[in-house]
């Protein structure tokens, strides 16, 4: 179940400097040194999974107890009062280290997370589909 | 520190109609109706909250303890081996609906989540600002 060894765990166990804001057990958090704006931060799990379907629930319960309070002091620092979380899965979703990572990239007037929102319609077939086969995979999951 | 009821209240509360796919005690999930790309889905907390920054912890981790089984989830059943999780917190940031919600945005490779990647350069000067700011600040709230 071992993953190569990528940047991060580097920065986790101190091998490669980082400018570090945030650690406990579980959680790990540094500035991003090319940020998409000012205070750019990425959270990261010390469990060394690839995927967020991949982490063990105290990992993820942890990035999930962590965010609000990094997401405040990103927030006193930077003095941005909106601001996007973006966490990418999969080289096709953008993602380029392959160890969890959330990003909490403030949003400013000239500088923010530029996507593009392009909606479609849900059709009643399409959803019964889909909920079927979620509902079965929780089932057989459990 | 009530806020104003907003659709995805309704939408826990069952007085609007949803497409579920997962409950728990914290957490609630749902498609969303205008989809990004196929499976695309609502993850919020049952606790109402605007924004990441303000949910308690038990809320916070429930979410994010969650996400990986229902990622897994809606991977299985859009067949897509790569997404992304997008959660905006104020209007500026795209947010529309305020109660927190992470979008669960499975990748294809002609439907996915369209965002473009601008990176800037930390300097040292910006980093020691920023790491001293965020260090008061999360020692201050303790």
């Amino acid at each position: 179940m071992a993953k190569e060894e990528t940047l991060f765990d580097k920065i986790i166990s101190g091998d490669i400097p980082c400018y570090k804001v945030y650690e406990d057990e579980h959680v790990f958090s540094f500035l991003d040194i090319a940020p998409q704006s000012l205070g750019h931060t990425l959270v990261v799990p010390k469990e060394s999974k690839a995927y967020v379907h991949e982490l063990s629930d105290d990992a993820a319960a942890a990035i999930g107890r962590a965010l609000p309070r990094i997401c405040r002091a990103v927030m006193a620092a930077s003095g941005s009062s909106a601001y996007n979380l973006l966490q990418n899965n999969g080289p096709e979703a953008g993602q380029s280290v392959f160890h969890v990572h959330f990003h909490i990239i403030p949003c400013f007037e000239t500088k923010r997370l530029d996507f593009n929102w392009a909606p479609t319609n849900l059709t009643p077939d399409n959803a019964a589909v889909l909920v079927a086969k979620i509902d079965k995979f929780l089932s057989d999951e459990v």
